[in-house]
């Protein structure tokens, strides 16, 4: 096999191969040898001094030794072009590349597909947890109805932060980039493009549906300020940024937000930079899985996983018995999204509004009028000097739509300063579909 | 396939396909069809009535168009020769049976390895979680270093609610009799044997292996009192009846019995029913894993995961690319147990004496004798019209042996009451091995 990339993970798995290489042999029941690794530069936290090393990564793709590609450049350019030509020349390929797969898996599994070729992404979604392999094979007898996942580490351990510490946005961020945590560009983890990509895989095996990128809804960590996670605990909840993806009746719905969960949720306790990824499936009822989901160690373990199923299969005389996505391409079903504006689920908002009699008659009656109710209402006292006073309300079930309308109208009060914040809760309730 | 028993797991594997056939096809890339069913009798809540049913198990065994058999008998009897006849013919296996694999396994495995023959048992531990997938396949990259699981969910349902409600051992095991988690003999689920199985099974595939159902050391639920969930409670922690497997220098680990937990550990929130298997390896850290145990639904899940992996394979022509445990039986090594008396935790002791003057000192001394450091202590304010009092002891870190001197040597004195009650504490710090 041959290795392209040498940053954090392909580091991480050149320290397993070194460390065990016994272990994997054994497991794998299989000579499992890294022969060559493209990077454009040596990283001293491996030793690569056994193996062939090329400034260029094409020359590993193109090594007639080399029969698994192990993709670790990340990006979605190089990555695409040197995974093809890896499919091309007869190779199996093994990625940890959300990106590529979210956005291009489509093309990519059918090539491989066609050649009789395996295309493993494990590593790509909720790093170290097996994530994939238990959709795809684990609970395969089963319908799959929901997922829920906190799969975006950096964006767990800033609300986290922020929640735990009272810490603002800005701060704990500076924190994660000198962490390591987060990029120096953090945008995808701040944005939800990352959560989305990994959404997009994960309802793909799910569903049996292609994969669709530009599909999810998706809203970022920084809509959230520290009064919220306050106010949220307050009520008995807990916002974590989730992924969540389920199904509505005939459709699918795809979503990437901030959400308050009930504090004894189980998933609700998951803090810092774990990922957990919650399944709902029709035989076995609820399954939780917790664990790191980056790193050069769990990502690496994940690729691994991949590594040894692909020996298993090979040794076993055959190519690739799991389809990619759990099932042959051609089974693939696409199936309409959900709206966001027909997505109905209870809803927090945080309004800041003047300090005078009749306003909260205007408010709920605003609400009323969207045909939205009031769970629950909590106003606080205004603070010293303030004329205006935050009020706190989590609604019954309201779709998108009619929570989008209320707020408009809400916010066009005389009596109304600033944005409403309004954010969903998932209460694991059904809410209709 | 054909499915020898008709019980709870049989009767909701029948529904799973009866509902989702179309599903399972698909995934499994095959025409995965049920043809026979063997049972004594009939069961109400799954219709069998499109497929040939025998009274006499073995039937479906000898049928010629059975190439799967999925034995959910129980039992290790007649189990056992079904199995065997099974493999004999040349037929692939799936089981959900522990004490069968448990006891058996060794045997059977090596029965259906030299055939090139599955015999599949994900259903037989933790229920709806993939757990031996898990460890076999998607961590497979890593030293596993240690196992911590909630594997016994009648076991977890009585002390939770012996915790959580303040009831009595006696009369939680009657109300989980009258709601079907506890079986009429509820033996093997309070004394430990039904986790010890499960353990034995767990710790093979992580370490590698032969299974050895005798080696763990195991203590059952029985030995928890009310008071001590109270008082464990008290002290930051939760009780848990827990199977732990570890690495122990060259040794390994194997004990099931119930343990004090922080609160803080994610596996010390997981009550009721449900299981939890924690993975330490040394690539990805700490893995966890929560869903339901048992019950129709989730051990019927786990079944079709089997017969969808071996679906797989046997479509991608080849029948069994994965060893049962992780590797194939040869390169299983046997490995010596660390002896109870070896076994190194901190401990909790609650222990009854006489309310006077001195006998604290003669506690601290006795176990100070035994180089065991007491960690913090809580006596108790009498009760009205008592002369004995509980003294609540969490000591550091002491071996199993000094602790079974200490526990006699006290006992032995004319102030203590009745029995000690000593549990260890699981606080996840290495104390050395």
């Amino acid at each position: 096999m041959g290795i392209c990339g040498l940053g954090t993970v392909a580091s991480g798995l050149v320290n397993i191969i070194n460390r065990q290489s016994a272990l994997l042999r054994d497991r794998a029941d299989a000579d499992l040898r890294l022969v060559h690794i493209g990077a454009r530069r040596d990283n001293p936290v491996c030793d690569i001094s056994p193996y062939r090393v090329s400034r260029d990564i094409f020359q590993v793709v193109d090594d007639p030794e080399v029969d698994i590609v192990i993709e670790l450049i990340g990006g979605t350019t190089a990555a695409k072009e040197l995974v093809e030509r890896a499919l091309h020349q007869g190779k199996h390929v093994i990625t940890a590349n959300k990106a590529l797969i979210a956005e291009h898996g489509n093309a990519l599994f059918a090539l491989a597909e066609s050649k009789g070729l395996a295309l493993r992404f494990e590593a790509a979604v909720a790093g170290g947890i097996p994530i994939v392999k238990t959709l795809r094979e684990g609970l395969a007898g089963n319908q799959i109805e929901g997922i829920t996942g906190i799969i975006n580490g950096t964006g767990n351990y800033i609300l986290s932060e922020m929640a735990s510490a009272g810490r603002s946005f800005d701060e704990v961020l500076k924190e994660a980039q000198a962490l390591g945590y987060a990029e120096a560009d953090p945008t995808f983890d701040i944005d939800g493009t990352d959560a989305a990509q990994k959404l997009v895989i994960l309802a793909s095996i799910a569903f049996g549906i292609p994969l669709a990128i530009d599909a999810p809804f998706k809203e970022g960590i920084d809509r959230v300020g520290a009064d919220d996670l306050e106010y949220a605990q307050e009520l008995g909840y807990r916002i974590k940024h989730l992924g969540i993806a389920r199904i509505a009746g005939e459709k699918i719905d795809l979503r990437v937000h901030p959400t308050l969960i009930p504090e004894q949720k189980s998933i609700a306790s998951i803090d810092g930079v774990l990922n957990a990824v919650q399944l709902e499936g029709d035989a076995v009822g609820e399954v939780l899985m917790t664990g790191a989901g980056a790193g050069a160690g769990p990502t690496a373990s994940a690729v691994c996983a991949d590594l040894i199923d692909l020996a298993r299969s090979l040794g076993a005389g055959q190519n690739c018995a799991i389809p990619a996505l759990g099932v042959p391409l051609a089974k693939l079903q696409a199936r309409e999204l959900l709206p966001r504006e027909a997505v109905t689920t209870p809803w927090y908002l945080r309004i800041i509004a003047s300090d005078k009699a009749g306003v909260m008659a205007e408010i709920t009656q605003l609400l009323g009028e969207e045909g939205i109710s009031i769970e629950s209402l909590i106003q606080k006292a205004p603070e010293r000097g303030e004329t205006h006073v935050p009020i706190i309300i989590l609604t019954d079930a309201a779709a998108g739509g009619a929570m989008q309308n209320a707020v408009l109208s809400i916010t066009a009060l005389d009596a109304i300063q600033g944005d409403i914040v309004a954010l969903r809760v998932e209460d694991f309730e059904e809410h209709g579909s």
